[in-house]
């Protein structure tokens, strides 16, 4: 984007992945150029490296950049501004689309298979992934109150599996804890996960390898799993959601739904319309969200509603944790909504990793 | 545990320690094997390699494991279930049993110990410790509101040593901070503790050292304080307790109670009983306590009992902080409970640290 | 301070900088000396040396620490005492005072510029730093909800720069991200920031860089924006109030208000003073803040009033949070106030970093 596109936002609808990234593109925004795949892998061999380091700390970060301190403004300027432009910049893959399911006897159907993948987590940045049906996070999964569900999961990674319903009150023997639960899901085997979805067990929830989970999960064996209410009044109403999956493992880094800046898709608005995002957290470290231009009012933890909502500019969310937040899309614009720790989201050369925006049309 | 046990899952006092682990792991689980020491061994290594090298990154973790790929399925599930079913594994010594007081003219006087220790964190797995009363966490205190009472600390460390009651409203002479509100106790001194324990203070409280307080208290100069409330009717009520210190020092590791998975211990409930779990934080990463199965509800905070008790399946516990959450045993079988930052809790080669679970009986 | 320095607290002002440290030295506590000004180097160094390596391991920390295990119990206390003694330590400049304004025609117009400065965060420690007005923190902007404000940037940087009021709702364009809302600031430009204030906006924002920001925002360009409501008696009431801004960045490592311990300054209030502390967390890492002695009512998160307010003794805040919390000064004392994820505070040789105390005079 150009400063001068902020005056006309670009129009973009939740799923524009299913439209293809080169129409979303189109829709507004200015498509990624050489430069800006060189700035954008540059940033990324920094956040890389930084990680690899010492996540958190300023100091290594600041340091281990020093290389570049001889850049001038503008030299420093154009690289930023270049990345910016690029966004969104196209990549091959979009995770987290609704999973299709099978109605049988009354038993929504879902069927996941696990792949060893190469995921272009940022333009012409690839990472050896897992995935669940080749995408990263794995298709969504989306049911509601008093649905039962059946979940084929098909292994065809070189390691055992077993899936993990993270936040969903189910049989044990269907709790996805090898040797404890289950025997593992072997290579070439399918299991199949069987059971209901209670009442009063909505809201945001995930799904994830729990076998090696410190590889598997973070290679990208992830995704959300969404429990609608049966009687959609007993939570708040929104007009429009956004599901962000966070992570900050082997696949892209720092990532917002398995994709970095400036490969993350911006979220688009109405003027007046109600948002909710869903954040999770997949990854191993904290990460506060900050929105700009407007806060988030926090209504639901882990699912659970909240009896008393409350309002924050910065979300942090935790490891395996989940936040529901509703924003009042109350001010016209394209505003920044990042991580606030900022060596997850800036480097010398520019932003990577957990940056999006919001945008609210007028 | 092999799987079948989880359908005859064993039954366990929260004491079980006071039983001899012996008895304990006779009680219906596998004791450990040659293989299962040595699984755990490794496990804890890597462990302890991840952390010097950088505790939040997946990156760093799953790359120091890379030796390990080559592992076939078979191979790695072996590893797995080998270190479950030695769970839990016996080790030498259990920290956090109750302190013994003498009533002396009404005043409850407890007596400590500080000594250097070798401490067995996991099976085999040894670790130059300084422990209260020669256990690591040191014993429990646990006192009621409007007590009395002195505690009487003896250094025998080659270091000065101070002990701060984290969470309690003392007298300043009694903070336990050497050269704002004492001198430090020198090695071959005692010092002597008196304070009345306020009304209002009832709640989940710690003790440990505050000098030299980095290497101290990673090295095990820790316990629990529990402060019972004079009226028991002023907090909500449960059947069971369970108190889980959380650490990630130079002591076992990422280790609850000072033992590292599986050497940990398993908590134990019948079904329909309400158990209360008093999280501590005596580490220095934040720990997100994930219980599969069934929620928890967050009823207090340091101590302080919430007006707007919250659910969540995934409670983060912050260095220094503690919160106290009552489970609702609904859902009977075993359940895995874990810090959820998952390479504090499973390598490659299986799980280890900060690892247990949650038995519900029928 | 000596232990006897306890019975006699000393009487600070909420700006006791500007006073002269001088005069609130001899207001009570005793002088650093060479011998505290050795030891506060030292612990700066291991201080940094912890940060580099991996920041929240207290394995690290020990382990690094490794060279002085050999001293004996008399010299590490008194290296302890002699850092305690030299508290508060005069260092050069002071940040977070009162930024001035000047009416034009009905709008507030204060006046930042940006500069590259050497900051003393501690006794004869400097860092090359980025700060507003010449001082780390910048200083505090304080403005009614209601006001129009115009903020004039100058930038004396090598860098282009752009300042973002982190909390406050703003036009889009007066966002401060560069190639987003506006241009970048490039060195040697003024940049113009207007905007009202709105109803609402009441609390505790900050200031800071929104360009090359992990760089900038670590190496100081950060302050503190407080909103104090149109109306008074829609916050809780307090008697006098105090700005701690956290940060572990390039500047001072681990410190508030741009100052590591024995540099930072002590919070006084008398006995039965109600003291509002803001806690502004403009680091990458949370900070886990305790407060010895009584507990801190939390009233506020980002700004945002809480339906219910909650009470701790460690408030952990993340970056970009930022928490308002009431402390009833009902203990006499002199209190220890710091991070507790404890290597952060203390190492080997003494007390470092983010560490003060709160005073209540009787």
């Amino acid at each position: 984007m150009t400063p001068e596109d902020i005056q006309k936002p670009v129009s973009r609808r939740r799923f524009a992945g299913l439209l293809g990234l080169a129409s979303a593109s189109a829709a507004g925004a200015v498509l990624t150029t050489g430069a800006g795949r060189a700035s954008l892998s540059a940033n990324a061999e920094e956040a890389m490296a930084g990680m690899s380091d010492s996540d958190h700390t300023a100091t290594t970060s600041t340091a281990s950049t020093g290389g570049t301190a001889e850049m001038t403004a503008d030299e420093m300027d154009a690289m930023h501004e270049a990345g910016i432009k690029s966004f969104p910049a196209p990549t091959s893959g979009l995770g987290g689309q609704p999973l299709e399911y099978e109605l049988v006897d009354g038993v929504k159907v879902f069927k996941l298979t696990c792949d060893p993948v190469s995921w272009e987590y940022a333009p012409g940045q690839f990472a050896d992934a897992f995935a669940y049906n080749g995408v990263v996070p794995g298709p969504e999964i989306r049911v509601t109150e008093g649905d039962t569900i059946r979940v084929l999961v098909t292994n065809n990674l070189p390691q055992s599996t077993a899936v993990h319903f993270h936040g969903l009150v189910v049989p044990n023997a269907m709790d996805g804890v090898p040797f404890i639960t289950q025997p593992p899901i072997k290579p070439g085997e399918t299991f199949t996960y069987e059971f209901p979805i209670r009442d009063g067990n909505a809201g945001s929830h995930m799904y994830h390898s729990h076998h090696n989970s410190t590889e598997q999960v973070t290679k990208g064996l992830l995704g959300s799993f969404v429990v609608e209410p049966k009687d959609p009044s007993t939570r708040p109403p929104f007009d429009v959601e956004y599901t962000m999956v966070l992570n900050d493992g082997a696949i892209g880094g720092y990532s917002l739904n398995g994709k970095s800046f400036p490969a993350t898709q911006p979220i688009s608005v109405k003027l007046g319309q109600r948002l909710l995002i869903r954040f999770l957290n997949e990854g191993q470290m904290i990460h506060p969200m900050h929105l700009h231009g407007m806060p988030m009012t926090v209504i639901a933890e882990d699912g659970y509603l909240l009896e008393r909502p409350y309002k924050r500019d910065t979300v942090m969310v935790e490891p395996g944790a989940r936040y529901e937040a509703i924003v009042e899309a109350t001010e016209p614009g394209t505003w920044a909504f990042h991580c606030h720790v900022l060596s997850h989201a800036e480097g010398q050369k520019g932003m990577f990793g957990m940056v999006t925006v919001l945008i609210v049309n007028e």
